[in-house]
């Protein structure tokens, strides 16, 4: 596993933000040496990244590996139909193998695409699955089982408070810290409407006795908040601090409809925002007002959220609208591509509390790395000034530009190749076709 | 040039969208067969589809191949400094070599991306190398130089008028319906603001006598609408209309900023609009309203604009940004999947005055086809229902999911051959660099 990156143009995420032609040693995990003329080792593994952009890889801190089987099954719906009608019943049919070629599809898109972090939201049952093709394939991944355990919860979701904190218990003690520390444990919730006021304070008290993540949905839409509202008398963002869980732990996805008092508490608490832009238009729950919270000092990265209401789990993608979609009501020059660049990579770090571990090329960092060739006709164009490099990873860039991705210093995508993590693509797509039909015979 | 077509799924686009498992036959420049069971003649060529999505090509009605060379240069800038600075400048220092080049590598995305004919705005200078790179690869396309007469018009671009409409003319008899029919010319003054008055008359002398297409920009901002507003003392449309432009061969790109009147108007002339989403993003300009406008019973087709206000020119970018920047407004029903593709296809060709010929596949229209393959990390999924194959192709597909492509029954793109137009990918990139540097030094 030790090997040496040579003649790449190094988009650094440094503190100066250096971009520059040069060299990255991997030795195990780990980087261990940068510069600009590197001599190889003997007999030391060299890769030619000549006309290619390294970068850190992305983070992204809001996914749904447990829905990638339901893609292009759920669109141009009412968001309680999505719910209802189509994402509830399909978690809820879900085995442990449908999970496990949902996982693995959801995985090989994200590798292949350059994401080599992920916070994850499962489903209630065979969290296992998930976890099993995330040691598997490579991925460094934060997953939780989802909790549900309100009475109005849908059926084939529900489970008593006990049950789903003794499950979440035990997927701790077999998962939390394995795989070199690379796969974690976070807590999910899916949202307050769906948890007993018993079960977050638990959570609480875990999240900090353990020093875990916390990951829920939160102000997606006004629907929502309404209920929050009529539920436990508070605004959602300050009922989340009430119960002492917002803090520099929790992850709160979509944060679409937040009002000032509820900004400066995000702010104030470092509570983590995941802006998922394409999910947000899709399920037409608005635009959340990321420059503002950004003003505000609030951290916040990127996700593609699941299959169904995207339908990709694309970074480039997430990347480019982030950005876009702002401008018509903050002007051209805001959320620039370095901007969305390093909200796709050092903010999920920050989001993750692993800011000294991935996010940006540095000794001593994990070698989680992307390596993306311009040089295809969507894509090819720019100079070599920092402006322009950033634009086109940002904005003309889309998963076929990656051409190699490794996490702690193992290569999980090579495009060539035809495998990811191991498996070779075909298998995934045919065990997850298997799965699919499986699925929708059963609903 | 004949073959024939077999197991494709086709989404058909004919009156009543029939989407059905069969083949396609094509004859020279024709499709003269469809069904589900289409027996081969003798000899007869035939390609397996299996398991693929047979469509029509895409038509945008809205590029700028002369700007293709200038991507990744010129983003997150104000509209004029967008234009001042990078592209006035670096259209006026187009040599006819960089402006072939340009062509080449803008042509080439479009028809390994799909998209089979284009509405192309020139620069003012060399505009017969854009008509050569069409011919010569095979797309069909609309194309005009550019005209920017006013004597405010920057330098590097300003002509006399006079000399303006004498090469317009050459232009019009050198290319329009060469190419059996293929090529066509489009009268394109740049905007209002950059035209005179006389000019614009002559255009709508021009238009009628020849039945030629006039493609403009209007009220794609504010800043520009008001300008029009203090010159002719008229809105944008009304002036238009005033002149007697506002027919069914008037292609508008943009219209971002159009009141109820100049709806009507709109309407009332059958003047068509051609929407591009991430371009009005990403320059600040606003988002169209195109559910109002197609409610309205106005045309609505769609382009990605030029290469530095995208960054792409890829259809299925535009198709998924058309459909989800309206949803937060009107809800996630709103513009679906089917409708955006429609918009991609039939309406293009309705706006182009092509709707006879393509935009569907139906026997005795124009061999103008796209076969996509779904099977992809990032694509894969769904169902045999219709609406879960609109959807696949409208929110999942990327560029890497066309394998074929093919224009008036040529192919013209096929993934697996490093070939597009008949020109290898790779020589197309060379050229581009090369000639991108050139432009470079010389600004």
């Amino acid at each position: 596993m030790n090997f040496l990156l040579e003649n790449a143009t190094i988009v650094s995420n440094n503190p100066t933000r250096e971009i520059f032609r040069g060299s990255v040693r991997v030795e195990k995990d780990r980087i261990t040496a940068i510069g600009k003329k590197l001599k190889a080792k003997p007999r030391e593994k060299r890769i030619n990244l000549d006309g290619q952009i390294l970068i850190p890889g992305f983070v992204q801190t809001h996914v749904h590996l447990c829905q990638t089987l339901f893609r292009n099954l759920a669109d141009d719906l009412q968001l309680l139909d999505w719910l209802k009608e189509r994402i509830w019943p399909m978690e809820g049919a879900h085995t442990e193998k449908s999970l496990y070629a949902s996982a693995r599809l959801g995985i090989a898109e994200l590798l292949s695409s350059g994401t080599t972090t992920i916070l994850d939201m499962g489903t209630v049952r065979h969290t296992d699955a998930i976890f099993t093709a995330a040691d598997e394939m490579g991925i460094r991944a934060f997953i939780g089982k989802c909790l549900m355990d309100r009475n109005d919860c849908p059926k084939e979701l529900r489970e008593p408070t006990a049950q789903a904190l003794k499950e979440n218990l035990d997927l701790i003690s077999r998962w939390h810290g394995k795989a070199n520390g690379r796969l974690r444990y976070a807590n999910a919730p899916r949202f307050v409407i769906s948890c007993t006021e018993g079960l977050l304070k638990d959570l609480r008290s875990l999240s900090e006795e353990k020093n875990l993540l916390v990951h829920t949905h939160a102000s997606e839409n006004r629907e929502e908040i309404k209920i929050v509202q009529s539920m436990t008398g508070k605004k959602n963002i300050a009922y989340l601090d009430h119960l002492g869980l917002a803090n520099e732990r929790l992850v709160l996805a979509h944060c679409v409809w937040v009002d000032e008092d509820e900004q400066s508490l995000l702010a104030k608490t470092k509570t983590k925002v995941s802006h998922c832009p394409s999910s947000n238009l899709k399920l037409a729950s608005g635009i959340a007002p990321v420059p503002t919270f950004r003003k505000a000092g609030i951290s916040v990265s990127l996700g593609a959220d699941g299959a169904p209401c995207n339908n990709n789990l694309n970074m480039f993608q997430e990347m480019r609208l982030a950005s876009l979609i702002q401008k018509p009501v903050h002007g051209p020059t805001t959320m620039t591509a370095q901007e969305v660049f390093e909200m796709a990579t050092l903010e999920g770090a920050e989001a993750l509390g692993l800011a000294h571990e991935i996010g940006s090329i540095e000794i001593g960092k994990r070698a989680d790395l992307v390596a993306i060739s311009l040089d295809k006709l969507h894509s090819a164009g720019g100079s070599d000034e920092a402006k322009s490099i950033y634009s086109s990873i940002a904005y003309a860039c889309t998963p076929s530009n990656v051409t190699h991705t490794w996490v702690d210093g193992r290569l999980v995508y090579q495009a060539k190749s035809g495998k990811v993590g191991g498996v070779s693509s075909e298998q995934i797509l045919q065990d997850a076709k298997r799965e699919r039909r499986k699925l929708l015979q059963k609903i």
